[in-house]
């Protein structure tokens, strides 16, 4: 019997990890919100608005009604974007209370909860019941959704506290292209994809002022030891910063001009201000939000986040980018490690 | 008194270093085995076969007699190319002993020797008797000469175990753009560097071949955690491998276009024969050199390093780039820690 899979949101990375499941034989339901999108996928078999010229497999079907999607699915699979993960969540859980459904529950997005600084697994936790899940994973790394269309080598982690489902997740999602490695540290995987994005805002606006790649390559350094120290002080594995999900992640979203954080990055640093960018962007740029939790968690916990710290201010308290990113990056120079 | 200091290497890397320090108030004096670069250096100020469009201050000597360049230096930094640092050195070790100078000893290449699989803070150490210098150091990071060159923002590390050495030269090279962090690592700041090379020789291989930005990301990661495991087998601190010479220098050279080894990967992904590459290139290609003795030293500790193995077949055993790159980066699913 084939896996049955509800996936919750057809964006660009929602629809792809359809189109893998579906080449691995599982059997796959995406659910979106937008009765359009459903209409596309299911008649056209297209997702333009996400994924240029990519045709799904006949064999997904698409579903504006979120109940159908999840029936007798075995796993769920969020993929929205992070500020809407709870309300999608709270659905899916008084859903599953109500029909007795247990399942695995996976998510695949990169962000911090606005005001409640929760990680996505601690949201889905709290809006799905335990009764109702077998466990909660995390699927990341670095995966931009074009690559993984037309087949390319992609190494993602998925991690869960529950060892056996991240082996299940991992059959499930393996193939000859998409290779799955397994991690048991939610918690710095989490961090580690969420906070990548303000990497990415700043690496763009160091291109965007004009900056070189010395200076790229020192802030992914020196932001990945930032989000090491943050992420380990909420007890996550130092060694995971230095995997998929973290620098590997840090590197594809700060060095690619596909990603969203960077070109939004890059529009700052030109001189655009953030309204403008969020008006051009026209998707959701998670690390926006994700600055602001960032930088008041390192408040609250006296960590020095100094990459942070300057895209905050630039983001939320006008400060001038190019200043805020020397101050940044020329801070005195110290022992590089402790 | 300004602090006297003899570069030994006039390449790229060197006479910008020459230029920092000269900029920073030493006196610098720059040594070149070769006299029509000598020459060039001091009548026109320019060295056009390595860094174009750039003037040097007229207050940089160059020499072409080695014991005139090192005389009086209170620091002798070594630049040339891994392969040929043990017979300058031997130089400089033989007229120290016989004038009995003393000096703080730094190099600024990156390799490992070949044959004694040395690294070259130990090859200075064999060459220059200890009543000759007060220490050895190495600087390193991510750190293109062109770069620099043009005063954009660059961060790298000065390693020794001698911290007061390392501080002192901290001070000397550090000023507003160039940015100089300390460590006591000497040992993981030299497998970093030298092995980074082979890493961007692999980036620029899957580059040639037609892989995208994920397996770009997930090669330099994977590629960290087995630079990673092969230096702390030799004593390395694990946490310098996330610093500025171990990422900071695998995402500068891994993903510019600029660094020659990358440029090298890069066409024999196109299918040019190694030799081909050697001669278009002009300039040497560590991580040639590098590969094998990193292969060699993680057969002999038996240090699992897919990527290491792969291009060091490609490299020496004329196994197809095509087949070695997939069987490095789609081998099983496992555990990512570990």
């Amino acid at each position: 019997m084939a896996e049955k899979i509800a996936i919750l949101g057809a964006g660009s990375w929602g629809s792809i990890l359809a189109s893998v499941l579906d080449e691995n034989g599982s059997e796959v339901r995406i659910w979106s919100y937008n009765p359009e999108q459903v209409k596309e996928l299911n008649e056209k078999h297209t997702n333009k608005r996400y994924v240029k010229d990519y045709t799904y497999s006949e064999s997904i079907v698409a579903y504006s009604d979120i109940e159908i999607a999840i029936e007798d699915a075995d796993d769920i699979l969020f993929v929205v974007p992070t500020q809407v993960t709870r309300s999608v969540a709270r659905q899916v859980g008084e859903i599953m209370k109500r029909t007795g459904q247990k399942a695995t529950i996976l998510h695949a997005s990169k962000g911090i909860e606005e005001k409640t600084y929760d990680r996505l697994s601690q949201v889905l936790a709290e809006e799905i019941a335990p009764e109702n899940r077998d466990a909660i994973a995390v699927l990341s790394g670095p995966s931009q959704a074009e690559d993984v269309a037309r087949h390319d080598i992609t190494l993602v982690t998925v991690a869960s506290e529950n060892q056996h489902a991240a082996e299940k997740l991992q059959k499930l999602f393996m193939n000859n292209y998409f290779r799955v490695y397994t991690n048991d540290d939610v918690i710095g995987v989490e961090i580690g994809a969420a906070l990548k994005n303000i990497i990415a805002l700043g690496a763009g606006a160091l291109h965007g002022l004009g900056y070189g790649d010395n200076a790229k390559a020192a802030l992914m350094t020196r932001g990945l030891a930032e989000i090491s120290r943050l992420g380990t002080s909420f007890g996550a594995n130092p060694l995971t910063f230095i995997g998929l999900s973290g620098v590997g992640d840090i590197i594809v979203t700060a060095t690619s001009t596909n990603s969203r954080n960077w070109r939004a990055g890059n529009e700052l640093g030109q001189g655009k201000s953030l309204s403008e960018v969020v008006e051009n962007m026209g998707m959701v740029i998670e690390g926006v939000a994700t600055a602001r939790a960032a930088y008041e968690l390192s408040q609250e916990r006296g960590i020095e986040m100094p990459i942070t710290t300057a895209i905050y201010k630039v983001l939320y308290e006008n400060l001038e980018i190019r200043d805020a990113i020397r101050w940044a990056m020329t801070r005195d120079g110290k022992a590089e490690i402790g």
